[in-house]
Order: structure tokens, then C-alpha cells, then sequence
């Protein structure tokens, strides 16, 4: 393990030593850092460990042209987002960093949306790896939960109500602006760029999620798709209210022109879908003022399989990409 | 965390999860592995979390014709690596995939080099990533020692015999070879290729370290620069024998022409380094018939600044690349 670039000069090796070696996060049970052939920590007693992985690939997961300060907060925050969604409290991460040469513009704007986010959630930096090669980012990060309270993808019952945080959507109509396939006006792109370029990692939530949640499971490829994981786990099945689906403002006045189905399969939202059961509704309902974001109940688990979606007639709605098999159709 | 294809075809998300998703090691302490947002660990008592990461990048550190069964086996094998030099043992990896697109054969060869590694150490795949991209390969590896028996970098004191685990120098010859830079009779080439391909990670050893090296560290970028982190780790320098250093009976035979420069600074060797102070010295000797490969005492640190070769004849010697800019040549 080594924070430098592997069988290059010593320049180089400075360089990303200058912006990676020093940080503002110090935590206590991190008993060794960066710096050796590994890191040394101290897991709590009483906690399990969460882990987790996701990696950004340029020109598959980001365009070449975006800003260093949002890649650096969004490959922390999708690992962030996975950990909420387990519950778990953001702890350590390890930072696999290959790309083409070293510069330093690029290097301290990756570096200060990292570092931003991770001081926001007091993750430290504890190791990593760079190489020459393509653009690549995979983070891994660790977060604890009290034993046996982490929440899983398995759990819902029929019954359960399915709800999901803030609003859905914002991330896709972006990207279909930003790629060209929908045309925003550019005060509207303003606004819904963020949450394609910066979504904000549920974690408070997640860690509220685990005194009422029966599941949980972060929406990283779309609503439709992640809640068939979800259904996968449980051998159960859903009914959604699509008008349920909560859509910001934005999204909403152009509802007519965009449709449902980026909200309903557009994915990168990073916000946390979770099942509650009726037993647990009183504590859901005492807690959920403590959310820093908007919460919605959108649908159902039912027993029978599959995933179906109702329209505002009551009507099944189909939309024209699931994103997953499992989508019944009604 | 998903073992999945992003934005893919369920066909090719299938094929992935054919090769990854079952495995023949099952650790008691993974409460949940692959398959949900992350993994749900459980440390053991008393111990702490050594965790490091690699990165291997086609065409920086493997040609892009590597059989695909030898590049499972060393992508895990240089984080094992890291592992041993800090004396843990092994327990869980995650692995972040990128590649072009997924072959049945290719994952079949790298999920049996990979899998092998892993069930001789008892090492558990609890998550990971696969993404579409330039072939790249990360592994995240844990590991556990008990509370405050890491061996780390720092520790070595003036008077310490410094020691090597293995021989130095086959898989950078054999890599010299591959290359074109140097040619080899090929019955030499098929006996150094392994060390270049698939090397041994000293983890049985690196754990024996915890009872009387005062600071390890794993050869992998060459003995001079990897000696050299250990040095910069101590304030301290370093006298080497360049003929104590252990070479093959293959090396040996090419020493003429092929010179000292691979053993000293050619890299890939993936062989421990450790100090050794001489009040451990009978523990040491204890303890030594219990290795599996050969152990080499090769110098001593000394309080002096800077790393001296000497030759046979005790002159100074200086390589050609040191791979390290503190070489101070005597």
C-alpha cells in the first residue's frame, strides 16, 4: 500500500504526497495511517465493521471534462450512500487512485472536495494506492454498527410500507441534459446539477433508519431496479403509487416533457429507499422529524412476486426502461 | 458495493456473479458478505484491523497477455504481501473490477488464480465492484494482530541486522526477459516466470516477524528503494553486503551478465525486508527453522544518514538505478 504513483520519478511522487499525506480528519482509533505497507486501526468494542467498495471509471461513470472537486466528493459520497444505507456510521477509507500524470490543478481539486466531505463526516484517510493508467477512482470505506443493528437488503415483509428519502430524479434529468438527450433551461440545469455531480450521502438518516427500518438499500441504479434488489432479498413482491414518487420543483415542471421514467429508473440519486413495518410505524413517525430531508411513502410490499406500478387512474404503468428484470408490469 | 456490471445487460451481470459470487472460503467472523450495500464484519477481540490496498494497471504493471489465472493469483498476492510485512493475518478482501468487457474465459482463469490464493490463506471475498473500463484490478485486503503487535517501518535502531526473506532479483530478470531487455536460455525464463507471475507472499513468515523484528516492510519496489522507506521511517542508514544478497542458483548462473542491479533495485520480488536488534537475536535464531524459504542477513543499520553497498572487496558500490534518492553510493 503507498500513496505514490509506482515506477515514476520522485517529483511526481511529491506531488501527490503534498495533497494526500496531510489531512484534517484525525480520529482517534485510527492507530496508524498512511505511510507504511498498511494501517493499523482500532475497531470499537461492541460494533461490527461495514465495507464497502464502488469505483468511478471516466467516460463510463463521469464525463472527461468534470470539475476535480466534484469527482472527489462524489467517489467518496456513493461509498458514503453505502454505508448509510447499512446504518453504519462513516469510520476509515482507502483511496485506489490511477491516472494518466499527475497534475497539480487537477490533483487539488479532486483532493478539497475529498477532504471537504470527508471532514463532514469524519472519515479519515487511512491508505490507498496510485498507479499510471486511465482515469479510475475506487474508494473503499468502513463504518461501524452496534452489533447486530446494521440493516440489511433482507427483511421486509408484506405489509411494509416502502419509502424513500428527498427526491428522485434530479440526478437522471441532468445527465439526460448534460449528454444531450433533453434540453433544460439553463437556470433549471443549475439547479439539478448538484445532485448529479454531488448527491448528499443519507448518512444521519441511515443511522436513524436503524431504530424502525425492516430493510434498506442506497438508489444508485434507479428506483425501479434497486427495489427489485430488494424484493430479490425477500422473496416478496411491490406495489408503487408512481404519483407518490417524490420530485423536486424542478423536476416537476418539466414532468410533462420528461416523464416519469427517470425518476422511476434514471439511477445516481443516492438516496436511501427503506421498508417499515406497521409495528415499527409509531417510532418511524417520531423520528422522521429528525431527517434533514424530505421522506416519502411511495408504495407497498405485497406478497404476491413482481413489481408493479399503479398511475394516478389506478392503472398499471409500465415505463419504458425498468432497469430490472424483475419489473412485472402489473 | 456490487458485483455487477454497471449499465449492463443482465446476461453479462449474470456471468459476473457465475465467477464471484460463491467461493469456497467461509469465515465464521463475516456475518454478511457479498450481495447487500456492504459487508457486515466481525473483529475479533483483542485484535486490530491492519488493512491495505493495491492497484494493477494493464500495460503499467502487467502486459495485457498475462494469463489470466497467474493475474487473480498476483493481485491478491501483493496485498497478502503488504499483510505479512506488518505480521497479520489474513481475513476478508474486496475486489473493484474494471474491465473492457467480461469473457467467460478470462474470468474463469483470473476467478481460479484468485480463489486458489485466497483458500491457502483463508482469506474471504466479502465484496467488491466490477465496472466497464480499461482493465484494472484493485484488491483491498484485511487482516488482524493483536492489540499492538504490528511490525511497522519504524523501529529499526543502529546495530540491527538488516535480513531478506527468499532470493532478490528473479522476477525483475524475468521481466527483463519478457521485455526484450535481456535474453534468457528459455528453460531459465520458465523457472523465473513464476517468480514474476505468481509470487509467494511471505504471510506464514511475516507473522513469526511479530516475535523479534524490530521493523519489516515488503520488497516490491526494489530492495535499495524499499530499504530506503525503512531508513526515512527511522532517521537512520543502512551498510549492505552486495554478495550476501540471496540469489537464485538460476540468477547466479547469469550474474555476469546480467550484474547485481536486478537483486538490488529491480522490484516485483514481493520478499520481506526486516530489522533485527541484537537482544533479539536469540529469538531470532529460534525461531528461523520455522520459515519456509530461506532467510539472509544482507547488512546492518547503522546511526549515519544514507544507504552504503559494498562490493566483495569492500569497496563502495553504486548501481546503476537505485530506484531511491537517498543511495548515497558510500
Amino acid at each position: 500500500m503507498r500513496i505514490s504513483l509506482n515506477y515514476c520519478c520522485m517529483t511526481e511522487f511529491d506531488l501527490i504526497q503534498k495533497f494526500f499525506a496531510t489531512q484534517s480528519v484525525v480520529r482517534d482509533d485510527v492507530v496508524l495511517g498512511i505511510g507504511d505497507d498498511a494501517a493499523i486501526l482500532q475497531p470499537p468494542a461492541g460494533c461490527q465493521l461495514v465495507v464497502t467498495t464502488d469505483t468511478l471509471v471516466e467516460g463510463v461513470h463521469f464525463f472527461a471534462d468534470t470539475d476535480p472537486v466534484a469527482l472527489g466528493h462524489k467517489a467518496l459520497a456513493v461509498n458514503l450512500s453505502d454505508l448509510a444505507a447499512m446504518g453504519a456510521e462513516p469510520a476509515w477509507f482507502l483511496l485506489n487512485l490511477t491516472l494518466p500524470r499527475p497534475e497539480e490543478s487537477w490533483l487539488a481539486g479532486f483532493s478539497e472536495g475529498l477532504f471537504a466531505l470527508a471532514r463532514e463526516f469524519n472519515i479519515q484517510l487511512v491508505g490507498g494506492n496510485t498507479a499510471r493508467g486511465p482515469l479510475t477512482i475506487a474508494i473503499e470505506a468502513h463504518g461501524f454498527v452496534p452489533d447486530g443493528e446494521a440493516i440489511r437488503r433482507a427483511g421486509a415483509q408484506p405489509g411494509d410500507s416502502i419509502c424513500v428519502t428527498g427526491t428522485l430524479g434530479d440526478a437522471a434529468l441532468a445527465l439526460a441534459h448534460r449528454s444531450g438527450r433533453r434540453l433544460l433551461p439553463l437556470p433549471d440545469y443549475d439547479v439539478l446539477r448538484p445532485r448529479l455531480e454531488r448527491p448528499t450521502p443519507r448518512v444521519r438518516e441511515g443511522r436513524l433508519l436503524r431504530r424502525f427500518a425492516s430493510s434498506a438499500i442506497d438508489l444508485s441504479d434507479g428506483l425501479l431496479a434497486d427495489l427489485g434488489h430488494v424484493l430479490d432479498a425477500n422473496g416478496v413482491g411491490a406495489l408503487l403509487m408512481r404519483d407518490r414518487v417524490p420530485l423536486s420543483d424542478t423536476y416537476r415542471r418539466h414532468l410533462d416533457s420528461a416523464g416519469w421514467d427517470l425518476a422511476l429508473a434514471g439511477g445516481d440519486d443516492y438516496e436511501l429507499l427503506f421498508t417499515v413495518s406497521a409495528r415499527a410505524g409509531r417510532e418511524f413517525e417520531r423520528w422522521q422529524s429528525h431527517f434533514g430531508c424530505p421522506v416519502t411513502c411511495i408504495g407497498e410490499i405485497v406478497s404476491g412476486p413482481g413489481l408493479t406500478v399503479l398511475d394516478s387512474a389506478g392503472n398499471p404503468y409500465r415505463p419504458a426502461q425498468s432497469g430490472h428484470d424483475h419489473f412485472s408490469g402489473g
